[in-house]
């Protein structure tokens, strides 16, 4: 489909476009006003940019990129971002050995045979381009050659299970060593506790979490934290953090004008309705003085109304010791087992509290209704993607919408078009994707907002296999020729046999509209990535035209987290894409490891340097994108087997025992690797530890922004300074101790 | 197929057998002589025989075996017995509710139908009998009058929605109730901990297995019981035993002859080799005695080189309280998850010694090589069943055995074998198969004997699904005339459109078919099951010409456990026949109900006054049986939305939300109530305890009998005595503790 010369624009012109972005990032790196956009992270933690920003050697930060320990990569960035780091490392080596047979056997073997060429002499309507020929498909049918894409294929498969379990191991050591570390984090003692069954008359919702669990676990039990039904709270409190930030603004404007206009001052006025366009004119530090007191009257009332009636049937229990806590979060405890579901903690930051106390009907419900949503998007997204890889020649295009034959004809247009136009549209059309699945995930009821994305991510992955893998290669085959398509509707002809033959025959060209889309992506996306130009520009248009005080500078460079969910799919596309072309178009594999060393290069130094981590998930990503790994793989393996028949290649039965082996790997990997990271293990929770943060810490942790306020932070910590004082010093917990925390918390709560 | 007339021959027939036994039933079971037979478990537990022994009235027993309340149906035949027959219950509830529609509205229905009578006048060959003529098959095509078997088929599925819900509360509160009961039993404080890494250097496999779990259960863990290779042991300890009791046998025989022969007795004589038909003649005492000593000596020294050379990588671990064991036997220990896996300690009795040492990989190897056999033998199951269907009508076999048409011909032969023939061909070959799933379910390297017998019988159940249920309705319709046979494998007018319309046209007569192997079954295997005419006839043959020991006798009239891998296939085949026709052939209702409600009291009897179980498995057969029952509801959902798209009913398409809602209903079963019976939950865990058994007779209950001789027995009591004075009493467990502890069983263990 895409001609040699078309794929060789493509390839050039992105492969300038990425030279241009590094080259601005060597020299806009070292700038010192822009330190805060490439260096976010080191400012944020104290630590200042590195050596890379002062020296004149453009080289630098590469090597601080590929040389930075993993420990201290874990230190920095989290075990999150160093985990999906080394999801790149393993990549390459997948792709590094298979290439070591694929690219020095298949390639000469297809570049010798003469398939295309007959085919072209039957049928001159058939082109094929330099790329093809380099391809399986160009192989002749039934020879003893294609015994080396039978090679090939298990080659593949083989050192992907080797290089997995290897890489598997490596993630549980990497987490392993994060879990049993002496300074433990707080989520490492608290279990959430879900669907408590309706209390008893006459006793507080704190009594019966209590009562129950220190039935239960007597000796390590220590308190509970109710979840609250935080809507109306939280509603009140954007709208007072607003007020706050609307105040320092207008201050600072004042300060500024006794610097800029008169000594005394010019006091900012704004007007009241609608972006402060109408209404009548008002004193903007007096307005919002009165807001900030008013509104935060409210917030106080409201606080002290939502500990007392908003109580809901969810809670953070806390343990005095990790190996209680991971112990209990892997216990049934109810005996109706969907009662008083214990689950592990999510950390602290990536709670959805809004999500906590869904019961585990409504969330059966909302699973089922979301699962439905993404079964309909997925197959109504298929239309535009099938309109679009229709596009993907000119030709098609010219046929459809005939007026643009003037402007297409024209050569330079004409091939920077062929080049980038379907991909482009595809890109557009994908990207729109991740925030509509962040949203439907979301509305699952799951609690913690790494899970979130992994389920968004989950989803996108159906999207892949069904609209992006199938679809383009089903329908790129079908629309590229009015012929095909006609076979395709006429039901006379329709057979499953003629769709077969079709496919196969179309297969390697769509191969190399993969090749195109996979280029452009890792050059321009990691182009932009590096160089960081959006956000610059951003920043310092913020900072010349809007941003007064220093908060306000701060959030115009702060750099956020890595968004896995947009990033993860995006890969496992690329991964998918080149997993199953690895043998049929060898070529492909060079594009793959190209597209994982840069983006292993590039984002190592983003998070090194860039990206702060939200939260911290435990490095549960890896689970998720070793089974679509798996997946990939598998797909693979059965489109080469369909292939192989294709190719009239009698011993393609002999590539049936790779998928069985495969499902059989991934449910060994399942049941051996899989359950250390879905929970902690108790030998790693038993480990010693340095210092056990004070209950008060971890309490504190737990209890959402917007109930509490500076005071309360005070008076609280007071409280439990008293309450723990009582009770963590002696291990033999009895009634008057239980009742002296109960008290303590109850007092706190009554505030 | 089956002829009205034949169906009520085989009906009346199997009644007449049916009340026959019953008779006989009430009249043996009076004679004291068989008490042992009738009330067999009662002896042993020395209550004797109930009060229907001795009256004249000859229903008192069915009094007794519907009257007797669960709690005492526990406490007499175990968990397991009584959720088995609770399982009765619920199915009995299930379809009485459904009749309660079905048999009043939808039979009326049908009759006043005339679509058969209809086809007749078309196709004379076409027959159909009375019974057809009351199912769904005799409605019109297209008819208003589907919506009454639409809306029947919601019926019977709300229906047994509801009862499952019902009665899996009710399970999960009677195996509470046993698993909180004061008394607890050995396995409540004992793990079975798997996939032990390598020992290290320098360690006993005691000192790793105690050093690992001190470390994580510091206050709870107890000790360990290594799990030895008992291969050679075993056999040895069974020639041991068997020349035991021959030299008891023998000294019976002198003894006996001091009566019947000369005062000082014939001392009996047997020849050395071949069942004591050729060699040199011995005295049969001397020979004994001298055997005895030998091998007892050699066991002594085998038991000795056991334990200290064939330690295997598993073992038991005991904790000194039951919370503490039902934790952590729910978490993951390893850092790896696949080493040091810890399950739920089986019930001593059930263990199943030689599959514990298995490897993870070994079993997951052997689990994918049984599948594959079960898979080849459901395959090649087909061929038998097909032929057997295939004779399913006389005129079938006399068009294949033509010779047989005199015989077959003559009236009442004609009838019976009509009635019969198939029926019982059907039960021959299917009763082969129990075994043959046993064996290989065992070769699957599970732990305990209650899941190899759930094993057995899942893997029955897709026999039942794959070849009676589809086979028989498939062949059975194909095969009742030869032109269908035609259809099918004439190529040319082969397609789905012709197999589905002559399978709809057929699937009612199918299910006349099925309700005569329902009758067959329920009357005469529960009349012999009642009367227990064959053990009675064995036992009182061995009492008078072998019996001479009082242990032999005890064994010759020893009633064994029900037999569940037979038992519970068997049901379900019923139930899933009956829900595939309920709504089609509401007739089938009736006898449904009649097999389970005579089922309930047979057996109910059985398990009150007969059967002694042999172990106890907690109830954990309900699971099984409540997904099955899912699936049979599943199936027949299925059966019927295909049924009524034949029935040309427009609105067929309602049926399938059923089907998505019973995927629904299942899975929240699964998570709802499953982990209840998979698990003991923490809450059950923590009740109080009257008294723990002291942790020497928990040890003891897991030491396998060949290694456990009684004077090992005692000292091993003296042994842990001293161990446990210096260990239970103190609870913070220092390091002298455990190497007393440690030492004092090294000793034993080198005794």
């Amino acid at each position: 489909m895409t001609a040699t010369s078309a794929f060789i624009t493509s390839l050039l012109t992105s492969f300038g476009i990425f030279c241009g972005l590094v080259f601005a990032f060597s020299i806009l790196s070292k700038w010192k006003v822009n330190h805060n956009i490439y260096y976010s992270s080191r400012i944020i933690s104290g630590e200042g940019p590195t050596a890379a920003a002062s020296t004149r050697n453009p080289f630098t930060w590469l090597y601080e990129a590929i040389f930075t320990s993993d420990a201290e990569l874990v230190r920095v960035a989290g075990l999150d971002a160093a985990i999906y780091l080394n999801f790149f490392v393993c990549i390459l080596e997948i792709f590094g050995y298979s290439s070591l047979f694929c690219i020095p056997v298949l390639i000469p073997i297809a570049a010798k045979s003469k398939s295309n060429a007959d085919a072209f002499q039957l049928d001159p309507n058939m082109t094929y381009d330099g790329f093809d020929n380099l391809a399986m498909g160009n192989v002749e049918e039934g020879t003893k050659k294609l015994w080396a894409f039978l090679v090939g294929t298990y080659w593949v498969s083989i050192m992907t299970y080797c290089v997995l379990v290897k890489h598997y191991k490596k993630m549980i050591h990497l987490r392993g060593k994060e879990q049993a570390h002496e300074k433990p984090a707080p989520q490492q003692f608290s279990c959430l506790v879900r669907d408590i069954p309706p209390k008893p008359k006459g006793m507080s919702r704190r009594e019966q979490v209590n009562a129950f669990f220190r039935k239960i676990h007597p000796d390590t039990y220590e308190n509970c934290l109710i979840v609250c039904n935080l809507k109306k709270l939280t509603k009140m409190w954007t709208k007072y953090q607003a007020a706050k930030r609307n105040l320092e603004h207008a201050e600072a404007v004042h300060e500024e004008s006794k610097v800029t206009a008169k000594p005394e001052g010019i006091r900012p006025m704004h007007r009241l309705y609608f972006l402060g366009l109408f209404g009548p004119k008002v004193d903007s530090i007096n307005f919002y003085e009165e807001q900030v007191r008013e509104i935060g009257r409210a917030v106080e009332a409201e606080q002290q109304r939502t500990l007392k009636e908003e109580q809901l049937p969810a809670a953070f229990v806390f343990f005095n010791n990790r190996r209680a806590a991971a112990e209990a979060a892997q216990a049934v405890h109810a005996p109706y087992a969907m009662q008083w579901q214990v689950y592990p903690a999510p950390e602290p930051r990536e709670v959805v509290w809004k999500n906590l106390h869904k019961s585990v009907y409504e969330r059966l419900i909302r699973q089922g209704l979301v699962y439905f949503a993404v079964f309909m998007t997925v197959l109504f997204y298929m239309i535009p993607i099938a309109l679009i890889s229709s596009f993907t020649t000119l030709d098609n295009l010219v046929k459809f919408l005939p007026f643009l034959k003037v402007i297409v004809e024209y050569p330079p247009i004409n091939t920077v078009l062929q080049a980038f136009l379907p991909q482009i549209a595809l890109i557009i059309f994908l990207s729109l994707l991740p925030s509509l699945l962040m949203a439907l995930s979301r509305m699952e009821g799951i609690p913690s907002q790494s899970h979130v994305v992994r389920g968004a991510s989950g989803k996108y992955f159906y999207f892949i296999v069904f609209n992006v893998f199938l679809g383009v290669t089903l329908f790129g085959t079908v629309f590229s020729s009015l012929a095909g398509f006609q076979t395709l509707f006429n039901s006379k002809n329709f057979s499953v046999s003629s769709v077969v033959s079709l496919f196969g025959s179309k297969l390697p060209p769509v191969a190399a509209y993969f090749i195109t889309f996979v280029a452009l992506q890792f050059f321009v996306g990691y182009g932009l990535e590096l160089s960081r130009v959006v956000p610059l520009a951003v920043y310092h248009l913020k900072k010349t035209f809007f941003c007064k005080t220093q908060k306000e500078l701060e959030e115009a460079w702060e750099p956020g987290p890595f968004e896995y969910h947009n990033l993860v799919p995006n890969d496992i596309l690329i991964l998918m894409i080149s997993m199953a072309y690895a043998v049929i178009a060898p070529m492909i594999l060079l594009f793959a490891l190209l597209y994982f060393a840069i983006g292993y290069v590039v984002l190592r130094n983003q998070a090194l340097k860039v990206y702060v981590p939200a939260f911290e998930s435990g490095g549960r990503m890896w689970p998720h994108i070793h089974s679509r790994i798996v997946a990939a793989l598998f797909i693979g393996q059965v489109t080469m087997m369909g292939y192989m028949g294709i190719k009239k290649f009698p011993y393609a039965v002999l590539v049936i025992i790779l998928p069985l082996f495969t499902i059989f790997f991934a449910s060994m990997c399942k049941m051996n690797y899989y359950p250390s990271f879905n929970v902690i293990s108790l030998a790693i929770a038993s480990e010693d530890v340095k210092e056990s943060p004070p209950m008060r810490k971890i309490i504190e942790a737990y209890t959402p922004e917007c109930l509490l306020t500076e005071e309360r932070a005070l008076e609280e910590s007071a409280h439990y300074e008293d309450a723990l004082e009582s009770s963590v010093s002696s291990r033999p917990m009895g009634v008057s101790r239980s009742n002296s925390v109960h008290e303590s918390t109850e007092n706190l709560y009554a505030l």
